[in-house]
């Protein structure tokens, strides 16, 4: 495999040996407590991998042998920690599992395929013995998209690992198109891309552990979408191995031949075939990346700049705009002063005289391409932002936000391990409705946090921001700290996830924008898809997976 | 109806009062004599309608009551005038049989539905009934798309025409988008959109007798489509009548919450529902609009500079290269002078002076935006022109074909009138493969052209452009005129058809990049999708249309 599993945290992000984002003595800790009203940080570390115990695999011999002659007896993972590693995905709800080493969805075995022809195999004799069937990339998923789920209480689960799986098979500089197989890692990719001077340059902010086939299966977004489009974008054509055999999609831009079918794999999260091979689009490497900052007075000022530069052919590769308490709490969090010492003080006197005494909103754009371009493009986005009263903070946070834009995942096993939750949400929905759906979800966590707090005083903070956005409308991504409720982790989750999804859907925002639907999501699913385009969805499902072993209970229920 | 029946043509192109594009005595004539080899233009005019006779209607008095219930007396259509008109499309394979009068499929009445509910109910009145129902907008199908064919032989066959429901419904000028009714014709839809100073800007060469809901049927390509993108792309969110119920489909940008089932109304060509109305992306009325030409030694070159410009991030509505035989083919055709005048040897002398003495290429490029971006956009894409060799043209070769760019099909009528068939279908494939698949497509036509004469020397003349460009490829279209073989002018046409569309296959193209599959095209689609990929939309349609009442054998065979 391209990152052997054991240099990776079974039970929270990154390497083993990950150092400690946030140790004790921090001056973020004495910060968090008191914007979280917490009378103290409880120590909450997790179980260690000795003391967790899996329950026997319920594979018989004859399945392991089966397994082992198809991809070799060495593909073939039954030990705790393969099973315990592929039990779930990275999600808050995920880890309030592992992390007290609760695996009763772990699998029974994990096996490594190392080709379309292997995978069809194992399909073939997952079908056969009506055993759950988990495809498998990188596990980074945060909606249960790859849990070990069996197709009823007690059946037994195969996880397919495809991280054997990533051979370049085509660079076509021409088309500026790359067939590559599904299973490589975003740094393996991108490293085989750029030594030909191209790059997919799909950088979600899971792509050091994540890969090219769950990208397309949950139709992720790369920070640059703007520029490189989201994975329904890129794809171009699809291999998926599917129970009725190879499915390969059209290939051919904008054809007219019907439906295109390339739209029913991006979003398919393993339940209609385990994607092992993908056409995407590529690009030239950027000459010239120019990232920089501007201060908005509001949120409104800050969204209306978005849009005018969505509309207004600007070629841009991101444009991202926190919310006021994203802004002061991510400044808070990454400074090395604290918010009350002098030169913060001095700062916030400084914007109070410019007239920023609100909430200034923090706006980043991103321009990537040739010299000429980026600066024609970047002189554009700053008149608009700079005709909305934005102030100009120069390349210097554009850079620093550059150089730490996969951190903030790292910091969330530290804050676990001291009382302390954080999640996270996404939604998109149309420019004319941005601010009405920020601010009612916004309250709806906020509630849900307050009706569900361990001790008296303590809160929430929500936070939000615009990351990607479209002709019609744009994301939004709430990120969520609270002090959690130690008797009931799991209740306390649900209550704010329920609280927050309802709201979007009663608002008209997607359940999801980028995560996918997973397991945590289906609940809305019917009601965003409608009566008959989610039967439509069930349909596919029942005819090309007829024994439903493909990732049960994922995406549709 | 918003344009009425009896003003237009039942059997050709535009208003039935035209003037004839080709009057006798044009230059024209003897150049398209001479060009085809043949030795004389024959007169071959359509049969008067007054001499057409139509089979009985097969309806019931009582089916024709019930459709009365539904959408009024008035609207409901059983004279032949209306029969006629809704037989065929407008393909010159539908105009071999219409203009001989030969009308076995017209349908035994057309309706007119004025609201989503009322076409309900007509669906379910077919599906009670089992008789065919044909969704018709404009009816500019070129590949048989909206013929009145039955489920079997003998079988009744109704139409539902939906240029009654035409309604604006909103614009939303924050957003930039639009919800329409689907049976608006092109120049209404325009006309009640730039009232409010914007554009959807999706202008095919039938604009102006097509309709927003045909456009997303046949996942339709405006000429400006890499500005305003094809019809797909521009589609947010469709409200379809099916045989289950309204299917209102997802709206939200760029959702992850599973596959964008939009993908599979664009390219349904009406065999799942009645696409009754529609949300668009729309734009600013663009402040200025510059189309400009220039001219390449090579094709080869001419498809390098649209690629480059695709890759370039240059905002462009419309980058457009003839090959060198449509280059002088329709330059001869629509120059006052013949193609031996003085002024005309002239030009080739100074072209062969500057080294184009091969097949020059016209490229037209188009610019929409506002003034800057234009000013911008136009001078990076004259530096990729010239770059690459290209001769600049000005303004004049743009505007010339700006103003005329709805006008070909008007010349077909007359062409047919003295025994001369034209006939056009396109592809698209990826960019390193256009010439192999350009060159291998014109051989092919040309061979089954000169297999297929009316008489010895006579031969065909083929020409082909790219219209539309992506990052991964481009669109080819074909031309093709040739004498008419009047005693098997079907089978003819099918021999032509026939070898254009394996070679296209057997070449990695696509069997049609925006004129949809309909009758024309259904042989070759099961191979473009694959047997896994074709099964899965017959299980769709199959689930969708239980009785497959729904525009019998179009799309899926």
């Amino acid at each position: 495999m391209t990152i052997d599993r054991k240099s990776l945290r079974w039970n929270g992000w990154g390497p083993t040996n990950q150092p400690n984002a946030l140790p004790d003595g921090s001056p973020q800790w004495d910060f968090m407590r008191e914007a979280l009203g917490m009378s103290h940080l409880p120590v909450t570390f997790a179980k260690p991998f000795e003391e967790v115990r899996l329950a026997t695999s319920r594979l018989s011999h004859d399945t392991i042998s089966r397994l082992s002659a198809i991809v070799g007896g060495a593909q073939v993972k039954t030990d705790s920690y393969e099973r315990a590693f592929h039990a779930r995905g990275k999600s808050y709800h995920d880890l309030l599992y592992v992390r007290e080493g609760k695996l009763d969805m772990a699998p029974d075995a994990v096996v490594y395929p190392r080709s379309a022809d292997e995978v069809l195999q194992i399909i073939k004799l997952a079908s056969e013995e009506d055993i759950a069937l988990i495809p498998y990339g990188g596990g980074s998923s945060v909606v249960g998209g790859i849990n070990a789920m069996a197709k009823s209480l007690g059946g037994a689960v195969i996880t397919l690992d495809t991280t054997l799986m990533t051979r370049v098979i085509q660079i076509d500089k021409i088309a500026m198109t790359a067939t590559i197989e599904a299973g490589i890692y975003g740094p393996a990719l991108e490293a085989a891309l750029q030594k030909h001077g191209v790059t997919l340059a799909h950088y979600p902010q899971s792509f050091q552990f994540s890969t090219l086939g769950g990208w397309i299966a949950a139709r992720g977004a790369g920070q640059q979408s703007n520029r490189y489009g989201k994975a329904e974008k890129w794809l171009v054509s699809a291999k998926v191995a599917t129970p009725k055999g190879i499915w390969t999609t059209e290939a051919t831009p904008a054809s007219a031949a019907g439906p295109n079918l390339n739209q029913l794999v991006a979003g398919s999260e393993g339940t209609l075939g385990v994607i092992c091979e993908a056409t995407v689009k590529i690009h030239e490497l950027p000459a010239r990346k120019d990232y920089r900052g501007y201060l908005f007075k509001t949120f409104a000022e800050g969204v209306e700049a978005a849009r005018r530069i969505n509309h207004a052919d600007i070629p841009v590769a991101m444009v991202r705009l926190s919310d006021g308490p994203e802004t002061y709490f991510f400044q808070a969090l990454s400074s090395t002063s604290s918010p009350d010492s002098l030169k913060s003080r001095l700062q916030r006197a400084y914007l109070k005289f410019r007239g920023f005494d609100g909430q200034p909103c923090l706006m980043l754009i991103g321009h990537e391409g040739d010299t000429d371009t980026v600066a024609w493009a970047q002189s554009r986005t700053e008149t608009i932002c700079t005709s909305l009263g934005a102030m100009k903070l120069g390349t210097g946070a554009g850079q620093k936000w550059y150089h730490g834009r996969f951190n903030s995942p790292y910091s969330r096993d530290p804050m676990m391990d001291r009382g302390i939750g954080i999640d996270t949400l996404e939604t998109s929905t149309r420019w004319s409705n941005i601010e009405n759906l920020r601010d009612k979800t916004v309250a709806a966590i906020e509630k849900a946090i307050a009706d569900n707090v361990p001790e008296v005083g303590a809160r929430g903070i929500v936070m939000s921001h615009v990351s990607h956005s479209y002709p019609d409308g744009a994301s939004l991504y709430f990120t969520f700290v609270f002090p959690r409720q130690r008797d009931r982790e799991v209740e306390q989750w649900q209550a704010i996830k329920r609280a927050a999804s309802d709201v979007l859907l009663e608002n008209k925002g997607t359940i999801s924008h980028h995560h996918g639907v997973g397991l945590d999501h289906t609940p809305w699913l019917a009601e965003e898809k409608g009566v008959i385009g989610f039967d439509m969805l069930k349909k596919i499902k029942a005819d090309m997976d007829p024994k439903g072993v493909l990732n049960p209970h994922k995406l549709l229920g």
